[in-house]
């Protein structure tokens, strides 16, 4: 059993979205606001379709909370679909390429595609955001923060570089979440042509948290490694088809003299966090390995790029068959984003916070923020070189 | 509790490697040769170290079989390191960027390097590759079969394309594991050339699972998901840093128009594998999916890439620091492989078959193959158009 | 992860209860009065306190149903409380002897009662029961049916005996759900008195599931037995101190040529369930066992037994300290029932059906209703004699 | 995932059983004769088979340990089993009464009762208490011990009363591990006497562990609850039929105001435990509870009592029938045990360190025990009376 867990649920034009999430300290101070915020950037981002500013959805928390403090008990969270409609009697039965239409209608043995449609829409990751916000605003205690960039939508690709010199504050003011504003131009400029087009476009994200602790996941088994959960975690978002952790595939070129962070003795202690004091007694002057080797952050930011496909829903729609005749048939369509790259940044995020906090609570352990939060600084201040 | 899980345990030269099996059905053939094979096709491949014909590895089953057979009980195998001496004596203080090694020591408060790099090390691998081997006997019986390629050594890398024309034959026999011949000397020429420099290579490989069945994963629950699963297991092999399903992250520079794989009326009922004699009434000219549409197998292959970064011990080694002084120091250097990543592919195959086995048994149930194929092939044959 | 899981979230005076489950089968017909009924069984019972009429549970199937069946998607349930109010005013210093309050305070770092008792309140069982219906409704589908019934409470206690000639009407026609008509009349006035007295009684329920094939649970590994995931399951239940499964303790006074249960030839093929057809080619004359052995089940019914403790909040209230202070004081008293052993019983139905409903999905597999049954019908057709 | 896992592996009579644990700190003192002392406490007391001097168990520890440590890799152990024969070829199909015999068939499909047989012995229990060692090792660490005693063997039954004035070391020194010599000798002779009469006995353990801190296990969920844990643990012991927390049954028949262990003001901090210091500011002069109240261990010694049925192999075998005929058959008999009471209670011992360990770990975190010991002693010094 994780030590952080949650389950969501509702349809994408259900009454609402449902999230219960168990594992979470006591003691921490959460405002409804806080969510409602993260849920605004899930839905801000040029390319949504007009469905986003008739929902504006806003967080309601049904219980786990006292006097403005979790209590370490679950939190239930509901968000009203403003979109409801009575989607059971929309019958759906030309799948959509790239969703999943086709393969759900077999898995499950339904003859209507509605029900498929109606779960694995994206919708649904409104309640993840809620749930990775309650995560982030406990990473926020340990020092530890996380942001998301657009690197490239459609063809628009960012120049390859780090992490180190990006402006957060420009990325949110970005419509396309785009830390160069030329850039940023073009890939709005490209939506609006792929619009146009009846056509939809992908693109890459990059995810980082900074102030991550040295020692998160293990290399003693597969399973413990923290990039094998962040993997998971990313590609389990709605359209994303590939991860990389740093540099990714472009170390698979690079010979071991290039690829790797060498490790220079510390200047001096630098502190690295100032939430946290975070200082380690080494330097790495560079992050191709993404914050993670062995399966173990190493107190570098964490990256995370993923590549995110176009959507599968299209004003054009795909060639498709009827599955009631097995003839030849336009896929199914109804209103749709054309590009989600801003967003999906955001969800994973979100994911990226929820894959920590569990880290987190493993390794430093506390049933409320008083006691792991000492658990976590001893531990910092007892990293050092060895005594001899 | 997963349906199929495993621990292993042992250190790179200690008495021997362990792994523990438990979940697999009862009455499933099983010989120790079908294992060794598999281990063979891992210690093989140009750019291995000479430590690879000393192990020679033998598995030796210790528990879960009656009669040639599977049982239902947990299976214990065994792998006696042929390369096997005191380590414990041999205390390590200079981390190898790129390894586990600083990581491992601040997150297990252990002042030896010594301990992490033996575990750390990718020998554990030997292990998930007998754990593999059976579970790809298990798939056999399903008409599952997985294969792995190299796709890019180094800057030596294979024209973009699909797997369907690939002679797996042709890749067995291959030094470096290349479906391409020439590119295979290239690739080799290149290892020489590294070694000869004290370098590393990293590079690409492709794991493909023909035969699998509509409806493995799920699009209800984002850890249900397949993809998820699968990213996970790949990126758990030592040295991968990024993975992809399908066309990954090619598909983020598509248009929707270009990126998916259309459904087309089947022209007849192609049978797709002569084990299951699984088809389907529909039928997708291309595979840009990876055989993953929303978190669940579609039916086609399942197509995954990762990259494999360089190896991080160099005859030559990197800057690091002495963690008894805090001083500049070369990094600690054992003998080691020039390039692995055919040996990853073959790890991968593994990765991938343990995740389909769970994943199967989880769809299919059973707990004896006489139970679970009966099952299999009843939901394979009721797949079908919608009845009006 | 389980096959069939769930989490609850809610406090006794909250909004609301929530549920979400996951991992049920498509397919299902459900319908929001079969829940209610299950909430209204809970409800029930002679001693329970007024609050009961005040909440009269309903549910709120918010997601998951699709024209009254399930669709292999998440569930959500909301229960809301009818006796809500403003409890996080409500500070709370003096622990109550025998509840969580105290163990409570100090796990979790809070330096109030409230949060704790709100939480830890039986009020939480209404999610569970609700959760429990629908696994109920599931089993059902494959004949397997659960009751339970009151064995004693305080002193009044029944004779020794099995189950088979239990009349469910008159268990669920009894105030405190007791099959013999004249100890129920002394049950009700033992819990009269006791109320009387500002006392509070335990007692002892069984609950029983019939129909069960067999083959649930294994033998192979300790996590995998269906008597460790019963017990678990039903010591969960606030207050419950003890479970027995079949005969429990009495058989630990017994020879072995006493304690089991023979095997015989089966006159003829017995039909078991009308439902399922289960027949056995051999016949048990007894169930000392409860329908479990070697930790699997063996066609029997499954018989459990457990201990609830008399409630720990008592009009007449314990010995306590004020937590401020350190001081003697009254342990807290709220309005609380004097007897919930009946309750109890239609919890444990229900824990024990989640139970079940798992084990089933396990070892039948399936994601819809028309994909498990056959497996399941087909596994029950093939128990026989061993042909030569 | 759980933070200390383990899997078994092994038959009765093959070459060795196995283990694989995972999750265990570095930095842990572990000697191989530590653990042999425990399997030696195991295949002690009176009644059990002649085999048990053939044994004499002794662990071969494969990997896992750095100079005497451990390194938070996983531990391999090996048990060689001196009573190793050719089993395979022993068929064998009457199944024995009480047993998995018939329901393993079954389940797993095999026509031959021996492969079941050879995996549901008690023999597996000896992997269990030799990972219970290594639980029990890192429990003594922060000042935890965990003890047994033969409360009940057939009907030679102990005064009911608590665990306060039993005498460890005349435990460990009686035949049969009972508190009390009289009974010790009317248990020895009731053991000889149903081997004359060709039957078996069993019987009730208790098991105590002390110096548990308050705050283990959870209110907040039914499946995070300390007594749902071990319950399950306990139960999963091989002939388990009951399992009682505290005073268990007893509690059902008493009223509210008996049976609860009220709280009365400390006269003074008691000091509770030598190596961990714990103290609390509130005392309790009774333990009906047995440690734990709503889930949680609330700082008083961890009480379980369990009913262990007889043996089900009797010499003088149970009415069974032959599985191949259908026909009257007596039961299978081999060398067997005549009470396993004592020895159970020795492997409760070990299934209580694990799910006790895996509470420590989730609560008080940690990689190391040099990191997990601060955070546990940090913890116990926060316990306290409100400030105002």
């Amino acid at each position: 059993m994780e030590r952080f867990r949650f389950i969501t649920a509702g349809e994408s034009h259900g009454k609402s979205l449902t999230a219960i999430i168990e594992g979470m300290v006591s003691g921490l101070p959460l405002e409804v606001e806080y969510i409602n915020g993260e849920l605004r950037r899930r839905q801000a981002g040029y390319g949504r379709s007009s469905r986003m500013k008739i929902e504006e959805d806003k967080v309601e928390i049904i219980s786990g909370l006292w006097r403005g403090l979790t209590m370490g008990s679950p939190i239930a969270l509901l968000i009203h679909n403003k979109g409801w409609r009575e989607w059971e009697a929309e019958a759906v039965s030309s799948p959509r390429p790239g969703h999943a239409d086709l393969a759900g209608v077999v898995k499950y043995g339904i003859n209507d595609i509605r029900p498929v449609m109606e779960r694995a829409s994206a919708r649904e990751t409104a309640a993840r955001v809620a749930v990775g916000a309650i995560a982030k605003r406990f990473l926020e205690e340990l020092g530890i923060a996380i942001h998301s960039h657009t690197v490239a939508i459609g063809e628009c690709h960012c120049e390859p570089g780090g992490a180190i010199s990006i402006d957060w504050q420009r990325v949110e003011a970005s419509p396309v979440r785009c830390a160069e504003a030329k850039l940023g131009k073009q890939m709005t400029a490209a939506i609006d042509k792929a619009k146009a087009e009846g056509d939809t476009l992908g693109g890459i994200f990059e995810v980082i948290a900074s102030g991550v602790p040295v020692g998160l996941g293990s290399h003693v088994h597969w399973d413990r490694r923290l990039d094998g959960k962040i993997a998971r975690a990313i590609i389990s978002i709605n359209a994303v088809k590939g991860v990389e952790i740093g540099d990714g595939f472009a170390l698979s070129g690079l010979k071991g003299s290039q690829a790797h962070d060498i490790i220079e003795p510390s200047p001096s202690v630098i502190a690295r966090s100032e939430a946290t004091k975070q200082s380690l007694p080494w330097y790495r002057p560079t992050n191709h390995a993404g914050g993670i080797e062995g399966g173990i952050s190493n107190g570098e930011d964490i990256v995370v790029s993923a590549a995110v496909k176009p959507i599968a829903t299209l004003a054009k729609p795909l060639d498709s068959i009827d599955l009631r005749t097995g003839k030849k048939a336009a896929a199914h369509y109804e209103r749709s984003d054309v590009c989600v790259v801003p967003a999906a940044g955001v969800i994973a995020e979100a994911m990226l916070a929820i894959v920590l906090v569990d880290a987190c609570l493993e390794k430093f352990g506390g049933d409320s923020l008083k006691e792991t939060l000492p658990n976590y600084r001893g531990y910092l201040s007892g990293i050092s070189l060895w005594k001899s």
